[in-house]
């Protein structure tokens, strides 16, 4: 991993002052690096002996922020995870060309490795997560979205990159199709696991106090699958509650708690992290085509490490 | 170009229906298609056989439009050349995130084509675009750019995509080096040529009434050479001008009249002209490591109709 946050460093750089200023501030300094990290281990499960694995790595990551620099503009979010976002600081403008110039650093990078056929997965992948941006961005503030609609668009929109993340490892390791099969599906149900986990730690999680951090998709008006289990049992006085704070996007300072109250009295933030527990158990038994290993054994632990953020 | 446009309207559909129908709008109808034209024009003359030339076309006029759709919600712009621009119907966030879903899908025609170096030179082009369009952003408001940084930025944010458009052409014909150069060469002059063109016809150009749909530039406040020679010689008073015209960003309704009247009074119009026509003419030039051939005369043609669109 310290090869891939080198070459993370060395690729955001340009002469243009601007661009690594703005991607420090995201890409640069710390970051979980979830997706490189799925990368980099998938290739050492595949036993692959070359360093393309670091590029394709650092592509990974560079898609993903650019995806995020992109986000931080279409949400109108004034916090990110309680950090400021790039767009607060550096304006909308150069949020979008960034974002444009790291999605470009990436494909120059997997180039580089040589292999037409990782780079027909990531490019695949980008198109994907582009389609399911625009499907939420399409599906906001509308009470109607059914859980299936959801599972379609983080499907698209975050499991399609982390399936391409570990889907290119066998492929550039030239393993056989089952492998291949066993990667990309571990990556999707992880991708799947650690999105809900995600919506659902908006609402504070199962925590009996909610952090500064939460509430980023309510105010957005974004619907989710808490959001969307709740609605199913609930009353025409709630109904009420969720369509003035989502439809006609009225919401006053103690609406977020009692957003809250409604989605675990509900049972909905539990039956949410009961899924994603689900796929997180299906993204680890995806790997018994393997051997046990210990490489095996730390990629089935990220799996439990995504769901295990709630608690 | 007919087999180019239906890949064209083919590529840009998606089951998420925003996608289409913003598309539509801005790469469906019409358009003047001219990036696909030189890389076909360019195949042909490189006496290419297969048909990846038609993705590759296709691919560059998706690059294009995604940095147009970006360049709107960049921009701010009310009217794009006097139609009104996507964002302002679909929004921002649609806007930018259909123009990451053209660009992904000008990557996946890439892969379609096999050909690692024409994806090495059309991802190093994009990224060189984003480099310019944070450059051009840098810049804006800015009355002290000059006209080296005003170069580097057309070559950027526009000429890149030509010199890529036309370059990709011999490399999956196996043409030789000093082909490959000159249709790079061409691409690029060519390039330069069409902006500084752009840019002197969004002051009216030489015309002596100025039509509708000028004045886009200037609103923007964005220094293109026109501007940057005028300030050359400007007396005091109209330094005064274009401070608070493009710097203060206060704009009256008659200032734009007076902007053309010393763009074409201080002759910076005519030698932005008469600059276009230099770098069309060592467009054609280059192309002269090409035997004499109908091919080779409708590209030195294209060339003519670059400058010529201005009179």
């Amino acid at each position: 991993m310290a090869a891939v946050d080198a070459l993370i460093l060395d690729r955001m750089q340009s002469s243009v002052g601007m661009i690594p200023d703005l991607a420090q501030h995201l890409v640069g300094a710390g970051g979980k690096r979830l997706r490189p990290l799925l990368t980099i281990t998938a290739a050492q499960l595949c036993d692959y002996q070359g360093n393309a694995h670091h590029k394709l790595a650092a592509a990974v990551e560079f898609i993903h922020s650019a995806t995020l620099l992109h986000d931080d503009v279409v949400d109108e979010s004034a916090l990110r995870r309680g950090k400021k976002p790039a767009n607060l600081i550096w304006g909308n403008s150069a949020s979008i060309l960034v974002g444009d110039f790291l999605f470009a650093r990436a494909f120059n990078l997997m180039v580089e490795t040589g292999s037409m056929e990782a780079l027909g997965i990531l490019s695949n992948a980008s198109s994907v997560i582009a389609e399911g941006e625009v499907q939420q961005l399409a599906a906001l503030r509308n009470l109607a979205m059914t859980e299936d609609d959801y599972l379609r668009v983080i499907e698209a929109k975050t499991a399609a990159l982390f399936a391409a993340a570990t889907e290119v490892a066998p492929v550039i390791a030239g393993r056989p199709a089952a492998e291949r099969n066993a990667l990309r599906e571990y990556g999707l149900k992880l991708g799947l696991a650690f999105q809900l986990v995600d919506d659902a730690l908006d609402y504070g999680g199962m925590a009996s106090a909610l952090g500064k951090s939460v509430g980023d998709d309510f105010r957005e008006g974004k619907m989710t699958l808490p959001v969307i289990r709740s609605l199913e049992t609930a009353s025409e006085d709630d109904k009420a509650f969720w369509r003035r704070v989502i439809v006609d996007h009225d919401q006053k300072d103690v609406d977020l708690e009692k957003a809250v109250s409604l989605l675990r009295s509900s049972g909905a933030l539990e039956s949410t992290m009961v899924l994603a527990k689900r796929y997180s158990k299906d993204a680890a038994d995806a790997l018994d085509v393997f051997p046990q290993s210990s490489l095996r054994d730390t990629l089935k632990e990220l799996a439990s490490f995504v769901v295990a953020r709630i608690s």
